[in-house]
């Protein structure tokens, strides 16, 4: 069972790997070797992937053989374990809990080779509406306080299988990033009544330097505080607090925005690493109506280093207003 | 000028770069290509780099020339200028300042090929000289709140140049990082009235499960909640609020400890890329009593990914009990 421990002094917690723990010789330049030609989410892999939870298949074809078109599995090497209860306890100064949580992976097309932006807006919306089910599924389970969706695209990014796939992982505790746009956008909703995404979302339009791409329905920006160069990110335009409130024609808007961007990332910077996550509501807060959610999508091109390991502070290299202007001038 | 910006949701800064901003074309392989040769940081081309502001030097040597056991220099890409005011303001929910700091590099060694580890326990004492000396000199600056030395080590950890050194950043904010290690000892304190870092040297002590090593003045652990796989701290034994109130005799085990730890990651991990960072207090804070200085050793073994950059929670793979025993019992 893996273990969430938390920080005495900064409240941050951590998952310690318990089982399979890494020894120093399973780190370095070895682990980039991948085995080529086997696949496990390719069609007729079925079998080399724990049963599938959710797919979106052909007309009688079953489960856990060939005809999806997304398919939801669990991990096979989950970060936190789904059965058990948390069992916190201290131990002096320290506190623990049991490593409880869901980890699974959403496979978003059969197709080896498309990465997502390669993906039909069609074909996006289905991957989109498997987020959703999973999302409105795990929700029930009440040991659960929030949910992450993300992507690491590449290896440099920390993908560690090359068919396009994205992750999710429910948790028993609402992350300290979370909580600090939560926080934040509570003190800014109590002081004028407004969210401070919507007024952002305001002030991009107005402003335009920094605004990539926009529909009826998302806006994607060029983040004022971009960390990373070429950050982006999508947001609804009007005040959504759910991802997965989300429907069907807010579904493919998202996906077009979405191709939309990775098209131009993919483009413009010659397909690099990265990752995007979906920063949505806690389950279950009472008070949380002020919060929008949104996608940060971040291009892997700079190393974090000691710098900002011991600050927070990020260098970026590229400013937004580039960013954006590349990004929008590309020819897609 | 580069520009200091804020993040109206959760308060964090970012330095963007302004002047030679970064476009897509220099991101991507090219960049880890090294020109073999010449380095700026060996005897002879003390002109290669900005005029030295501190060095350790043989008698009758001159500033900018050979004969220096450790040298500074200001950085010559800085992130931050020395020079003009903050000229803080406002632009509807945006403040940005302008990027007022330090920013200069510590040439450990003359030596191109020697690491960190592979000096004496004198070489690294003059190393903690340059530091103690450099902060005691900028802490004159009042524009200065905070200074963080740093070292990246091996290009995966951030390093541009092969030759050791390690970096110094005066910022005129105190990051969010230190502030919020800052609140934790300062909360912890009200409560118990002990200093949370002298506790949890106790508990260590008393535990013996995550103890490295230790000397007369330093303890080494592998911190309960690690981040990052053999993670190691490096903390004084008594209560020591300033890194730069160091006297002779700590900096001399300070470099033994130092020194030990190093070579003890690089002769387990096979000398992997890594980052350190000293945790100081801020500069002129009234009431800093509770907080205690300390060097956080990062070795770069896993990548972080979609999950850590959401949540702000890392997933370690090797518990700090193992990696703990895996260092202890290094043959070194």
């Amino acid at each position: 069972m893996p273990e969430l421990r938390k920080d005495p002094i900064i409240g941050r917690w951590v998952i310690i790997a318990t089982e399979r723990a890494k020894r120093p010789s399973d780190f370095g330049a070895d682990q980039e070797i991948k085995k080529p030609g086997f696949c496990p989410f390719c069609y007729g892999n079925e079998d080399k992937t724990p049963p599938e939870i959710f797919a979106l298949r052909n007309n009688g074809t079953s489960p856990d053989t060939p005809g999806w078109s997304v398919r939801v599995v669990p991990n096979k090497f989950p970060a936190l374990e789904i059965e058990g209860d948390l069992n916190k306890r201290g131990e002096g100064l320290y506190d623990r809990m049991n490593g409880i949580g869901a980890h699974e992976v959403i496979i978003e097309t059969p197709n080896h080779n498309a990465s997502i932006a390669d993906l039909s807006e069609d074909e996006i919306t289905n991957v989109i509406k498997a987020f959703k089910s999973r999302i409105l599924d795990l929700k029930q389970d009440h040991r659960f306080k929030y949910m992450l969706i993300f992507k690491n695209h590449g290896s440099a990014a920390g993908a560690s299988l090359d068919h396009t796939h994205s992750q999710l992982i429910a948790l028993p505790i609402v992350p300290k990033r979370v909580a600090e746009e939560i926080n934040g956008s509570k003190t800014y909703y109590l002081y004028r009544e407004r969210c401070i995404f919507c007024d952002i979302i305001r002030q991009e339009i107005s402003a335009g330097i920094r605004v990539i791409a926009e529909n009826s329905h998302f806006i994607c920006i060029a983040p004022f505080t971009s960390r990373f160069p070429f950050e982006s990110w999508v947001l609804p335009k009007t005040h959504d607090v759910y991802f997965e409130d989300i429907n069907p024609e807010e579904s493919y808007n998202l996906a077009k925005i979405m191709k939309d961007i990775l098209t131009r990332i993919k483009v413009v910077l010659n397909d690099p690493p990265y990752n995007f996550l979906i920063h949505s509501s806690p389950f279950y807060e009472k008070d949380i109506s002020f919060y929008h959610w949104h996608i940060e999508i971040i291009p892997k091109l700079t190393k974090v280093a000691g710098f900002e390991w011991g600050t927070g502070f990020y260098i970026n290299p590229t400013p937004p207003e580039e960013a954006c202007k590349f990004l929008r001038e590309a020819k897609i």
